[in-house]
């Protein structure tokens, strides 16, 4: 299959955010997507590189302002970065009009109804689509996803929860009440806004958490961290606090869990032992060679996520961390990998060389 | 009692690294310390403004490099910015000598030998100084820096953990092995030296977790946490995890504990009441109001220590936040407070008004 | 005079910005003045350390919304830290009803009404004051400042470039044409506002020129050098080039000059004599030794301006550089050092020992 | 030509500094080029992915240490990373066995050998290669780069400095005597080394100039000065003053000049013609559109330089402005752009899409 004949239109409804401008960079380089309509409401009309300096003479395409089913009707895939109660509302009419969707917002990332109302403070318009979407975290729900027409990209901390959690919910190797997760995420997870709180001279040389109690993403891990479990929703409940820290990009994932008791033998070589074996056949996920440790630089402005874990015996404590770029691996790219599967492309395709190196 | 005469003579061993450069900068506009001698091994001869020049003008003492008896017999207070292992053979000379000593090392921060030798892979060459050592946190042992000639200057860490959890520990409404640590440190605790792993390409836009078991501090927060509960050393346990940030001063504690069967009615609400009530008299720590959560940017450069806690209902866990400044609180400022508990001054004096602005 | 007697009292109109916050940080340590009134209109009834947590147990005055001649009639100094335009209107008000003021907008900033009204496109409803005001940079009117009942604080830029400039200019050492500034500023020079330019992701990793033509504070530069030569305003011109770096304190200017046909021995020596001799009575200018170039980190929260310059043969060209905190000695720090003058107290009082160490 | 057939090998010599990190980079996604030996004395036997583990997965080639004419003898491309006076003496080696090369160090990059040999106060053993070897600017010396076995990789300060000032060169429409270069780099310009001075701690919240007189640089900008307005190096000199900036990666120049007695008509929209007719066929310097200046956010990890220009009609002086990542336009991605053209591929062969996003 020649490249042309397999190639296929992307468009994306809020294209000038953050996730949005990544999901450009991804797809600006990708061998087998181009790009149809990237809409703006705000900047209609004018050259995406005016928003973006950098992708100048890259992605000169000019921003759109059209009604939704205009824009999916001549895509095959649309990307929505849209705010959560936004998307819930427009995504059936761009199935409705053909085209395949991956939605960046929390409105499709719930099988619970309930859980997701509450969380979101929200009625949902569109319940139905709950169990029609795929949560798109490739690792997980690869076969599911190749048949996908809505596919709910997962939230960044949920991600790295996950990816850190996984192999160990699935085999039942921790205290299923016992996990604790605490997340540091850089600023560009808050959006592109102007608000005081996200200036340069409130944020450079801070660090804080936030969210503390009742953060949505919360039960989105936690609903998740039940399915891989193997129960149902609402029978895994997890603490999370996430921090905001003074860098761009990066997500780090601090997970801390009680080991079962069939878990009896729990050593950190164990542990990289186990990871090594769960994903022994994913490309993005690396696991760490030894004691080394995660760290977001190594996984700035890529789709890699790394991931490893030690055994504290003083405690009978595993602690599992997990490093990504929270717009990488955490929103766009992850959604480009998903893409790749939902339309047969190698899940790699313009993926694999993405990395910022210094 | 005039200024004058109530002045007091200060040394500073290892007086150019940054603890050294920290305590230069508190001790200089202290209202009653003056310095004697700033020793350096490296730079003796040399104006202390040289090495940092921002203290031209206002410290341009010159650096000393002095046996350690000659730099105490004519200081009323001696501090050490020493490595561990160094301090516990220097200290009993400058004891001898006549000087009060406030140690910033590991050497005398143990009430138990055999935990701090096995922490730090060493024999202690004068272990009958640990009984007599008080360890410098003066909103916990003031009565006894009263009349203590040697002070062990607290861990960084163990400061912020332990102003987190005392309120909690000396009412038993925690339970005490269910203690969980994630803290995270600026750059400048790892001290001033040549070394890539602190280079700025290297750090910068980075985050990571380092020594996740077994680093120093843990077994240092574990004896206290035990002399809090009205323990003894050993009898409770903490897991702890240092993360390393792109900032330069500054230390955030996030601590997980779960309420104690005593304690029914946790709330937000109640966790502020407690640290409301226990630190009612304290100057320097600062119970923030309602669900406010603590930043480091409000504490760099100063001696404060911003607190509070939520309670999260959903999986019945206390959540606990400190921020101080590593060098201030955290290590040099601290040891001012402590050094005015111990010659009788007023415990503010030269740092109530010690702070960076934006 | 004991300290009590002594005391003055200044309110700071506008208190709540980023060059607000700084008074209150250098007036809160200062032994003479006592803040009387913290004007704010988006705070007031909030205590100071709501808008600023750093300030909590420091200064947690109310901020209040008072009439303008309310807040100067018990008050001894009124600080205005309003935009220009404002200033001129209301600074009248705040002089009838008794107060000194400093001034920190460009509206009394100039002696020619002309350049003023064309470098801000306004129209100047007081231009009569513009004879009264004293420009407020002590090293250059010291003598005018002690009976000065309105001073025009100098703008950031203007007090970098001219600390640089002044020894060549008065002794007519440069040639006057030939003056070029590439300064560079951190990001709290703009202010504390909800701009997304000024965001963190915006700014982090950034680097920029702006305002390349046309900068008010060219005019500003530009009619203090003239003065310093001994001319008339707008008989020297000056090139200025503002950039923008992801830093939050500090200035540094870098200027280039020709050397006079009268300084026939240009050297880096030289120039360095010429500061030394020029500045050897000033505490706050600090002239570094031989070949040190100066670096914001070490002003940074002070009040000092650190300079030194080279020549270079090849080109015969004389590069004179100074560094500043852009909030410290370019803006409120220097408010406060010309108040000490204004007042009569020591100039250094409360300033002195001001230094963010590491 | 199909691609398999039409790949050539390139090794880098000091393949573990920074340059040379980025030469992997960006090689590793080359359609045309494929990685044969990555030398380090330090980390032989080790994969690249341990030194940088952002390239595990990417690139776990094992580093090698061998004699340098068997790297060359199975490559077609060398790429040497070592500091001047080293490369003076192997390149010859390497050409003898039959490999272009491409070299990083100032020793093949003038004209003049006494110019050189003053700059570097070396001695230079191969003197008779410098007729021979290109400057890798490919915008000035495209042709000759098209048959050149050795190529100079231009200093990270040269490229951006001329760029901005070669069509007023070229075109004689500055007063060659005028010119001022004032430069600002990003740490990473530095290279990868345990040095204090480039420590986190020191370099963060810093900005200073350095190197005020003498920087090596000045002479290599001002010999290809001379070349590009048609005269002899040492015709014309220029003045250059580097400063250092707290970010990784990131160049900016902002050059100052009089217009020629020829160039009376000089305004900004003029400026901004003379550029975009100049660069109008290149790929990587980008115009900037009307009064928009440069930013280095925009070019990093990128090979692109973005140029524009301003006028000051006050004190008739044009100013310049180029930015470039230092490591990218400035060094490895540059010679990429140079090899490309050396071996007749598309010039933008895995170049165009490099951009780091956010």
């Amino acid at each position: 299959m020649a490249v042309e004949e397999s190639v296929k239109y992307v468009s994306i409804i809020g294209s000038t955010g953050y996730v949005g401008a990544e999901l450009v960079r991804g797809f600006a380089s990708h061998p087998f997507f181009r790009f149809r309509h990237l809409t703006s409401q705000t900047f209609a009309g004018k050259p995406y590189s005016d928003i973006y300096p950098e992708f100048r003479g890259i992605v000169d395409n000019l921003c759109e302002d059209l009604p939704y089913d205009e824009v999916a009707k001549d895509s095959d895939l649309v990307i929505t970065a849209l705010p959560h109660g936004v998307s819930a509302k427009i995504v059936p009419d761009l199935l409705k009009a053909g085209a395949k969707v991956i939605d960046h917002s929390g409105d499709f990332r719930y099988k619970d109804l309930a859980t997701y109302e509450k969380s979101y403070s929200l009625t949902h318009p569109n319940p139905e689509l709950l169990k029609e979407a795929v949560y798109g975290l490739p690792e997980f729900y690869r076969e599911k996803l190749k048949t996908a027409d809505l596919v709910a990209n997962p939230g960044c901390y949920p991600t790295c929860s996950l990816v850190a959690l996984a192999p160990f919910l699935k085999n039942h190797l921790i205290e299923e009440d016992s996990i604790i997760i605490d997340a540091t995420s850089g600023v560009s997870g808050a959006g592109r806004k102007s608000d005081l709180a996200y200036a340069f001279c409130e944020l450079d040389e801070s660090f804080k958490p936030y969210g503390a109690v009742g953060h949505r993403h919360t039960t989105e891990i936690a609903e998740q961290c039940s399915f891989l479990a193997g129960k149902n929703s609402g029978d895994i409940k997890v603490t999370f606090t996430p921090h905001l820290a003074p860098f761009k990009r990066g997500m780090l994932a601090s997970v801390y869990a009680k080991p079962s008791k069939t878990f009896t033998d729990a050593s950190s070589e164990k542990i990289n032992a186990i990871y090594n074996d769960f994903y022994k056949d994913e490309q993005f996920v690396r696991v760490l060679s030894g004691k080394t440790l995660p760290d977001i630089k190594a996984v700035a402005c890529s789709n890699y996520i790394d991931v490893n874990g030690v055994y504290d015996p003083e405690t009978d404590m595993i602690k599992l961390f997990t490093a990504q770029d929270n717009l990488g691996k955490g929103a766009a790219l992850q959604a480009i990998q998903s893409a790749n599967v939902m339309f047969g492309f190698d899940e790699t395709a313009g993926l694999k060389n993405i990395v910022r190196g210094i």
